[in-house]
């Protein structure tokens, strides 16, 4: 099971790619996607998509996470992350991928043990946890621990989804 | 020149296609998306995405033009619509089309002739400058009206856009 986590944003979206066998994690690769502040925000989504549809295609994940975001700011950030993580959802869902979603303490949770662990945390946690993993930049270890959730709760989800189906 | 003009909504997106030809507007189609609320976030972007494709595919319009969205509400609604609008911008950037962006006070001038008009009064001003159409819906309506601000103002955001470059 290869999974993808991705922490989206306009300016930087974080992506770590994970493989999950038998309980044990393996970090594949990580990165950000910065697409070009000073170009037209429709050319940024653009570029943010095809970004993450080449990591798709090289690494060819089998399930996607992303984080649930956190809105507790002004309304233009707000947006301006809203647009961005419509795409970052999107790209995986048009690829074929089940998209998990994850709130940011339940993230923090899966990977340092409490919900209210800082961003310096979440990163050492993840190379702990990933050996290996160098985790360039705080948005790709963010990622990371995206994915690591996934691989977590990934079951319980599905059987949620299953059990509201019926 | 063929105009698609888009209003974002995750519950409701608005589209409207207006031919503009030598300062004259004749209405070509409209209509609204309106994904399937109980499915999962990914998949309604999915068939957000899909149906603009669609419509792109059908009508071939040669630019796009998609209103500012206000923000002047609770949070978790402004990530939403940003969510949809991510979608709604990247779609036809995708398939090459120039997309402009114009407030909503900006399009309600151009339509009604004051950027404070309520909602009934431009759906009443795009039929009178579009004879023929129904816009079946509000969100129709405001659709073809931001079709309509970009026929007026495309030539001013291109020269603009050139000034900024230089």
């Amino acid at each position: 099971m290869r999974i993808l986590g991705l922490d989206p944003g306009l300016r930087n979206t974080g992506w770590g790619i994970i493989d999950a066998v038998d309980n044990r994690l393996r970090h594949v690769a990580d990165g950000v996607i910065r697409p070009d502040a000073s170009a037209a925000l429709s050319e940024r989504l653009v570029q943010l998509h095809d970004a993450i549809m080449a990591v798709i295609a090289e690494y060819g994940p089998d399930e996607a996470a992303v984080e649930e975001t956190f809105v507790n700011m002004n309304p233009a950030s707000t947006l301006k992350l809203g647009q961005a993580r419509g795409v970052v959802m999107l790209v995986p869902a048009k690829a074929g991928l089940p998209v998990g979603e994850y709130a940011a303490t339940l993230v923090k949770q899966s990977v340092v043990g409490t919900g209210r662990a800082a961003k310096e945390q979440v990163g050492m946690m993840v190379k702990t946890l990933l050996p290996g993993c160098l985790a360039a930049t705080p948005d790709a270890a963010d990622a990371l621990a995206v994915a690591i959730c996934h691989a977590h709760h990934r079951g319980t989800q599905q059987r949620l989804a299953r059990a509201v189906a019926r």
